[in-house]
């Protein structure tokens, strides 16, 4: 039984994944949508109620009745490496691949449609209040006399993306940032607004929660430092237990979206809450691995390569 | 409690809805995801563990909290019409809409993620066997050997997109056709490519189903031809009773694909079974009421106007 990694050529999470794969000597083939169909080949087939397929790719041939289970990690868009590429090339390879796949009895490390639901950031917002943790008050809106009110009311807010880096090559960084009290908030109008309230925190917390493993790192604030993700602070990550209740809710939120990973952010205050800022269904773990030595790629092939259920 | 509908301005089919729901009286807000952040405004708020949400289109506002039902119709792509539109302003704004209409208790005509699933052409032919309907022996596959063999085999095939119509604008028609025995299949390689074995129909069933409800509508075929959706035959379609086991596998269909409206397409052959050929989770019908009369908009703002679970 094999195990399926859709990911880009250049993925240094998915390389720590592959190595313990090949470690616990469990077959795996990785393969890039944007591959499909120059260098990777397909064929699905229903004859007389048989459903048969097979998906081959650099002289491997993986068949749809022996995969174990799919890791979509970071797959490029289907059909991007063609000789001719187009957006009716694109759509046609990625329903014939992710149809095929559909198709399968395979274990899903993130299931489509639940990953698609589960990057919603008001979704994400909803579900984290509902699985019992803290989430500060925020709004999202497209009327300047809303965001102007809640910034008055709460005194320190940010502002961060709705959907995350805006596309280009390379993305562009877009820093979660303090919202001065005098700022004109006319062009809210021009596009949906996230506001937050600012938590002053004094801890970064990444918790990773694969299958029913969950590993939490802190690094240390500065006063003042207001998005963890850029500026370097001389402080690194270091393993940190996870409370029992927050364990509890993580299980909530992943059963509820219907995940099997998920990368969360918290900002710890002053009194040690943590407060939910966000869960990525797909964000990577390599980063915190490195500097704490928790051993999450070995739990990622573990579940990618163990016949049991989901835990 | 309000029914919102998610359209783009011209919708022929959702303007037959429209005025079913006002004949009944069911409050309603029509709304074209292209006009938000223009034409359209939203805001959501998450406050001390309160959720409120609202949207405005055209001096209309509805609450979050009223809405009934959600019928995702043929909603444009969000920011489309905006001043100055961008994959990133899509992006934010699509995020902002659909995170905020995931966080209701609205039932949906169709859920998002099932919708998204419904499209893929191998899951609707394994779907489709496994609901007890026959389905033409099929393949989709980028190996030209594969689809020469297929076609020796078969006799007689027809080649179709995966995927639906090719982009552009008006969108390029691409009628399923029959494949000569000597088809070079060489350029397979360059894109999956779908053959089936062709059906010899007396005629093309459309049945369209409601929540419980089902209507099919019969249009005799000329000898010979292939796709009813191109050409005048001098037929029009005709109402025709739904065999009982067709509608219990309609019913599993819609179940097992979490579908509360779908549009089928069978051929029916010479000895009067009608095979498989699609689902079109957001097929329009407007077509097919006017020919045959039979009152499916009706049904579509009873299942939107009503308060009961889905049938």
């Amino acid at each position: 039984m094999t195990v399926l990694i859709l990911t880009c050529e250049q993925d240094v999470t998915a390389d720590m994944v592959v190595a313990r794969l090949h470690e616990r000597g469990t077959p795996l083939v990785r393969f890039d949508p944007a591959d499909l169909p120059a260098e990777g080949a397909l064929s699905t087939e229903y004859v007389r109620g048989e459903f048969r397929g097979y998906l081959s790719t650099g002289g491997r041939v993986v068949s749809m009745d022996g995969l174990r289970s799919i890791w979509v990690r970071r797959p490029g868009e289907p059909a991007a490496h063609a000789a001719e590429p187009s957006a009716w090339l694109t759509a046609e390879s990625g329903q014939a691949l992710y149809g095929m796949l559909e198709c399968t009895a395979a274990r899903w490390m993130n299931a489509i449609g639940a990953a698609a639901r589960a990057r919603l950031k008001p979704y994400q917002l909803r579900l984290a209040h509902h699985s019992g943790f803290p989430v500060p008050a925020t709004v999202i809106t497209t009327y300047p006399r809303v965001a102007r009110q809640f910034a008055e009311q709460y005194r320190h807010v940010v502002v961060k993306a709705v959907s995350g880096k805006p596309p280009g090559d390379p993305p562009m960084d877009l820093p979660t940032t303090l919202v001065p009290p005098d700022t004109d908030f006319s062009n809210v109008a021009a596009g949906p607004t996230l506001l937050q309230r600012y938590v002053a925190k004094r801890a970064d917390i990444r918790l990773t929660s694969v299958g029913g493993e969950c590993y939490a790192a802190r690094k240390v604030s500065e006063p003042g430092q207001v998005d963890g993700r850029y500026g370097d602070t001389g402080h690194s990550w270091k393993p940190v237990d996870v409370p029992p209740r927050v364990a509890r809710a993580v299980e909530r939120y992943k059963t509820l979206a219907g995940l099997a990973y998920g990368a969360f952010d918290f900002a710890e205050d002053a009194e040690g809450t943590w407060w939910f800022l966000e869960c990525n269904q797909g964000g990577q773990f390599g980063f915190i691995e490195l500097e704490t030595e928790q051993p999450i790629a070995e739990a990622v092939a573990h579940w990618l390569g163990s016949t049991a259920e989901p835990e």
